[in-house]
């Protein structure tokens, strides 16, 4: 049967938290040596990427360009009851990734020397979110 | 062995239909506990995601924001021979998902809340188009 | 146990090439008949989409349109110390897909008549890029 757990994070607000090793812990627990990992957000309003995991510029250089493909506060968006970052957030949501699916090979996860798992946070306050991590072999 | 399902859709024209109920109905059929659902459009100028599923209003901008991104007739387009929305169908199909993948667990969907799935025409007229459901357990 | 298999390419510069034969491939000698194949770039500059295999104005229109959504040499981009095309890269590759997920049936890959698997190279000078290729039956 698949390994599943659930992760919570606890999140300041917009921006990219890499999660890595939360995710490489969970396939180490669940001893499936070749597979795929799957990371699903449970929210609309965030989501998953995986990038560069030095340079700190590209994440904020992904936020510039981010702002400019779905700026906050637009004035033709309908929903705002929440705030300008709310459609947003949902924008951001669903140019980006709900889940992402990395692969497993002799027992751990087989991404490239500079990719990195990222949870990134679309809403500008604080949010607790939570990540399912199913690992199948 | 892996269950699987062929679902068909007829859609007006462009715009988001929510599957979230026909593809948690494969999932009961399969009798998975857990695993992943994983959800394939065969088509190239129609999408999924997973975005909001209350108010109606965020699909609506949406459809704002993809224009922008992906204009119909934009004049710099060289694939237009079915109409001004082609190229721009085929632009918002690869901005968004041809496949979408859920976690299963206790035998049902693990979607948050207020996440839908969604099938998104892109092209502007009536289409038929058929979306393969696999589930891995 | 998965079948797994590591493909390598060797790429002129940006651009994409149809890699949906290798995958088939793979796939093939998985001997899988029902289940999913999962496709992984290992790299942040790079990355994988689905689209139109026919009418080869369909990518050229693509490369237009990224072209706009994540310009090269931006004046506001921070992350440039590759050149003009570094963090452009980063960008299109978070913007579409490091990883594809297509369903199998028959034991061959279901994709649509007009659906080819394309890896996608965003940095302009040549590149050697691998492909994690994993098999769920």
């Amino acid at each position: 049967m698949p390994h599943q757990a659930i992760l919570a994070f606890s999140l300041p607000g917009r921006g990219t938290r890499n999660i890595t090793d939360a995710v490489a812990q969970v396939v180490a627990q669940s001893g499936v040596r070749t597979g795929i990992a799957h990371i699903f957000v449970q929210h609309t309003s965030c989501s998953l990427t995986i990038t560069e995991n030095a340079d700190p510029d590209v994440r904020r250089d992904l936020e510039t360009i981010m702002q400019r493909l779905a700026p906050d506060g637009d004035p033709q968006y309908r929903h705002d009851l929440e705030g300008d970052d709310d459609m947003a957030a949902h924008a951001r949501s669903v140019l980006t990734d709900t889940a992402l699916t990395v692969p497993i090979g002799d027992g751990r996860l087989l991404l490239g020397t500079w990719q990195g798992i990222f949870l990134w946070e679309h809403r500008t306050g604080p949010q607790r979110r939570s990540v399912v991590v199913t690992v199948l072999g």
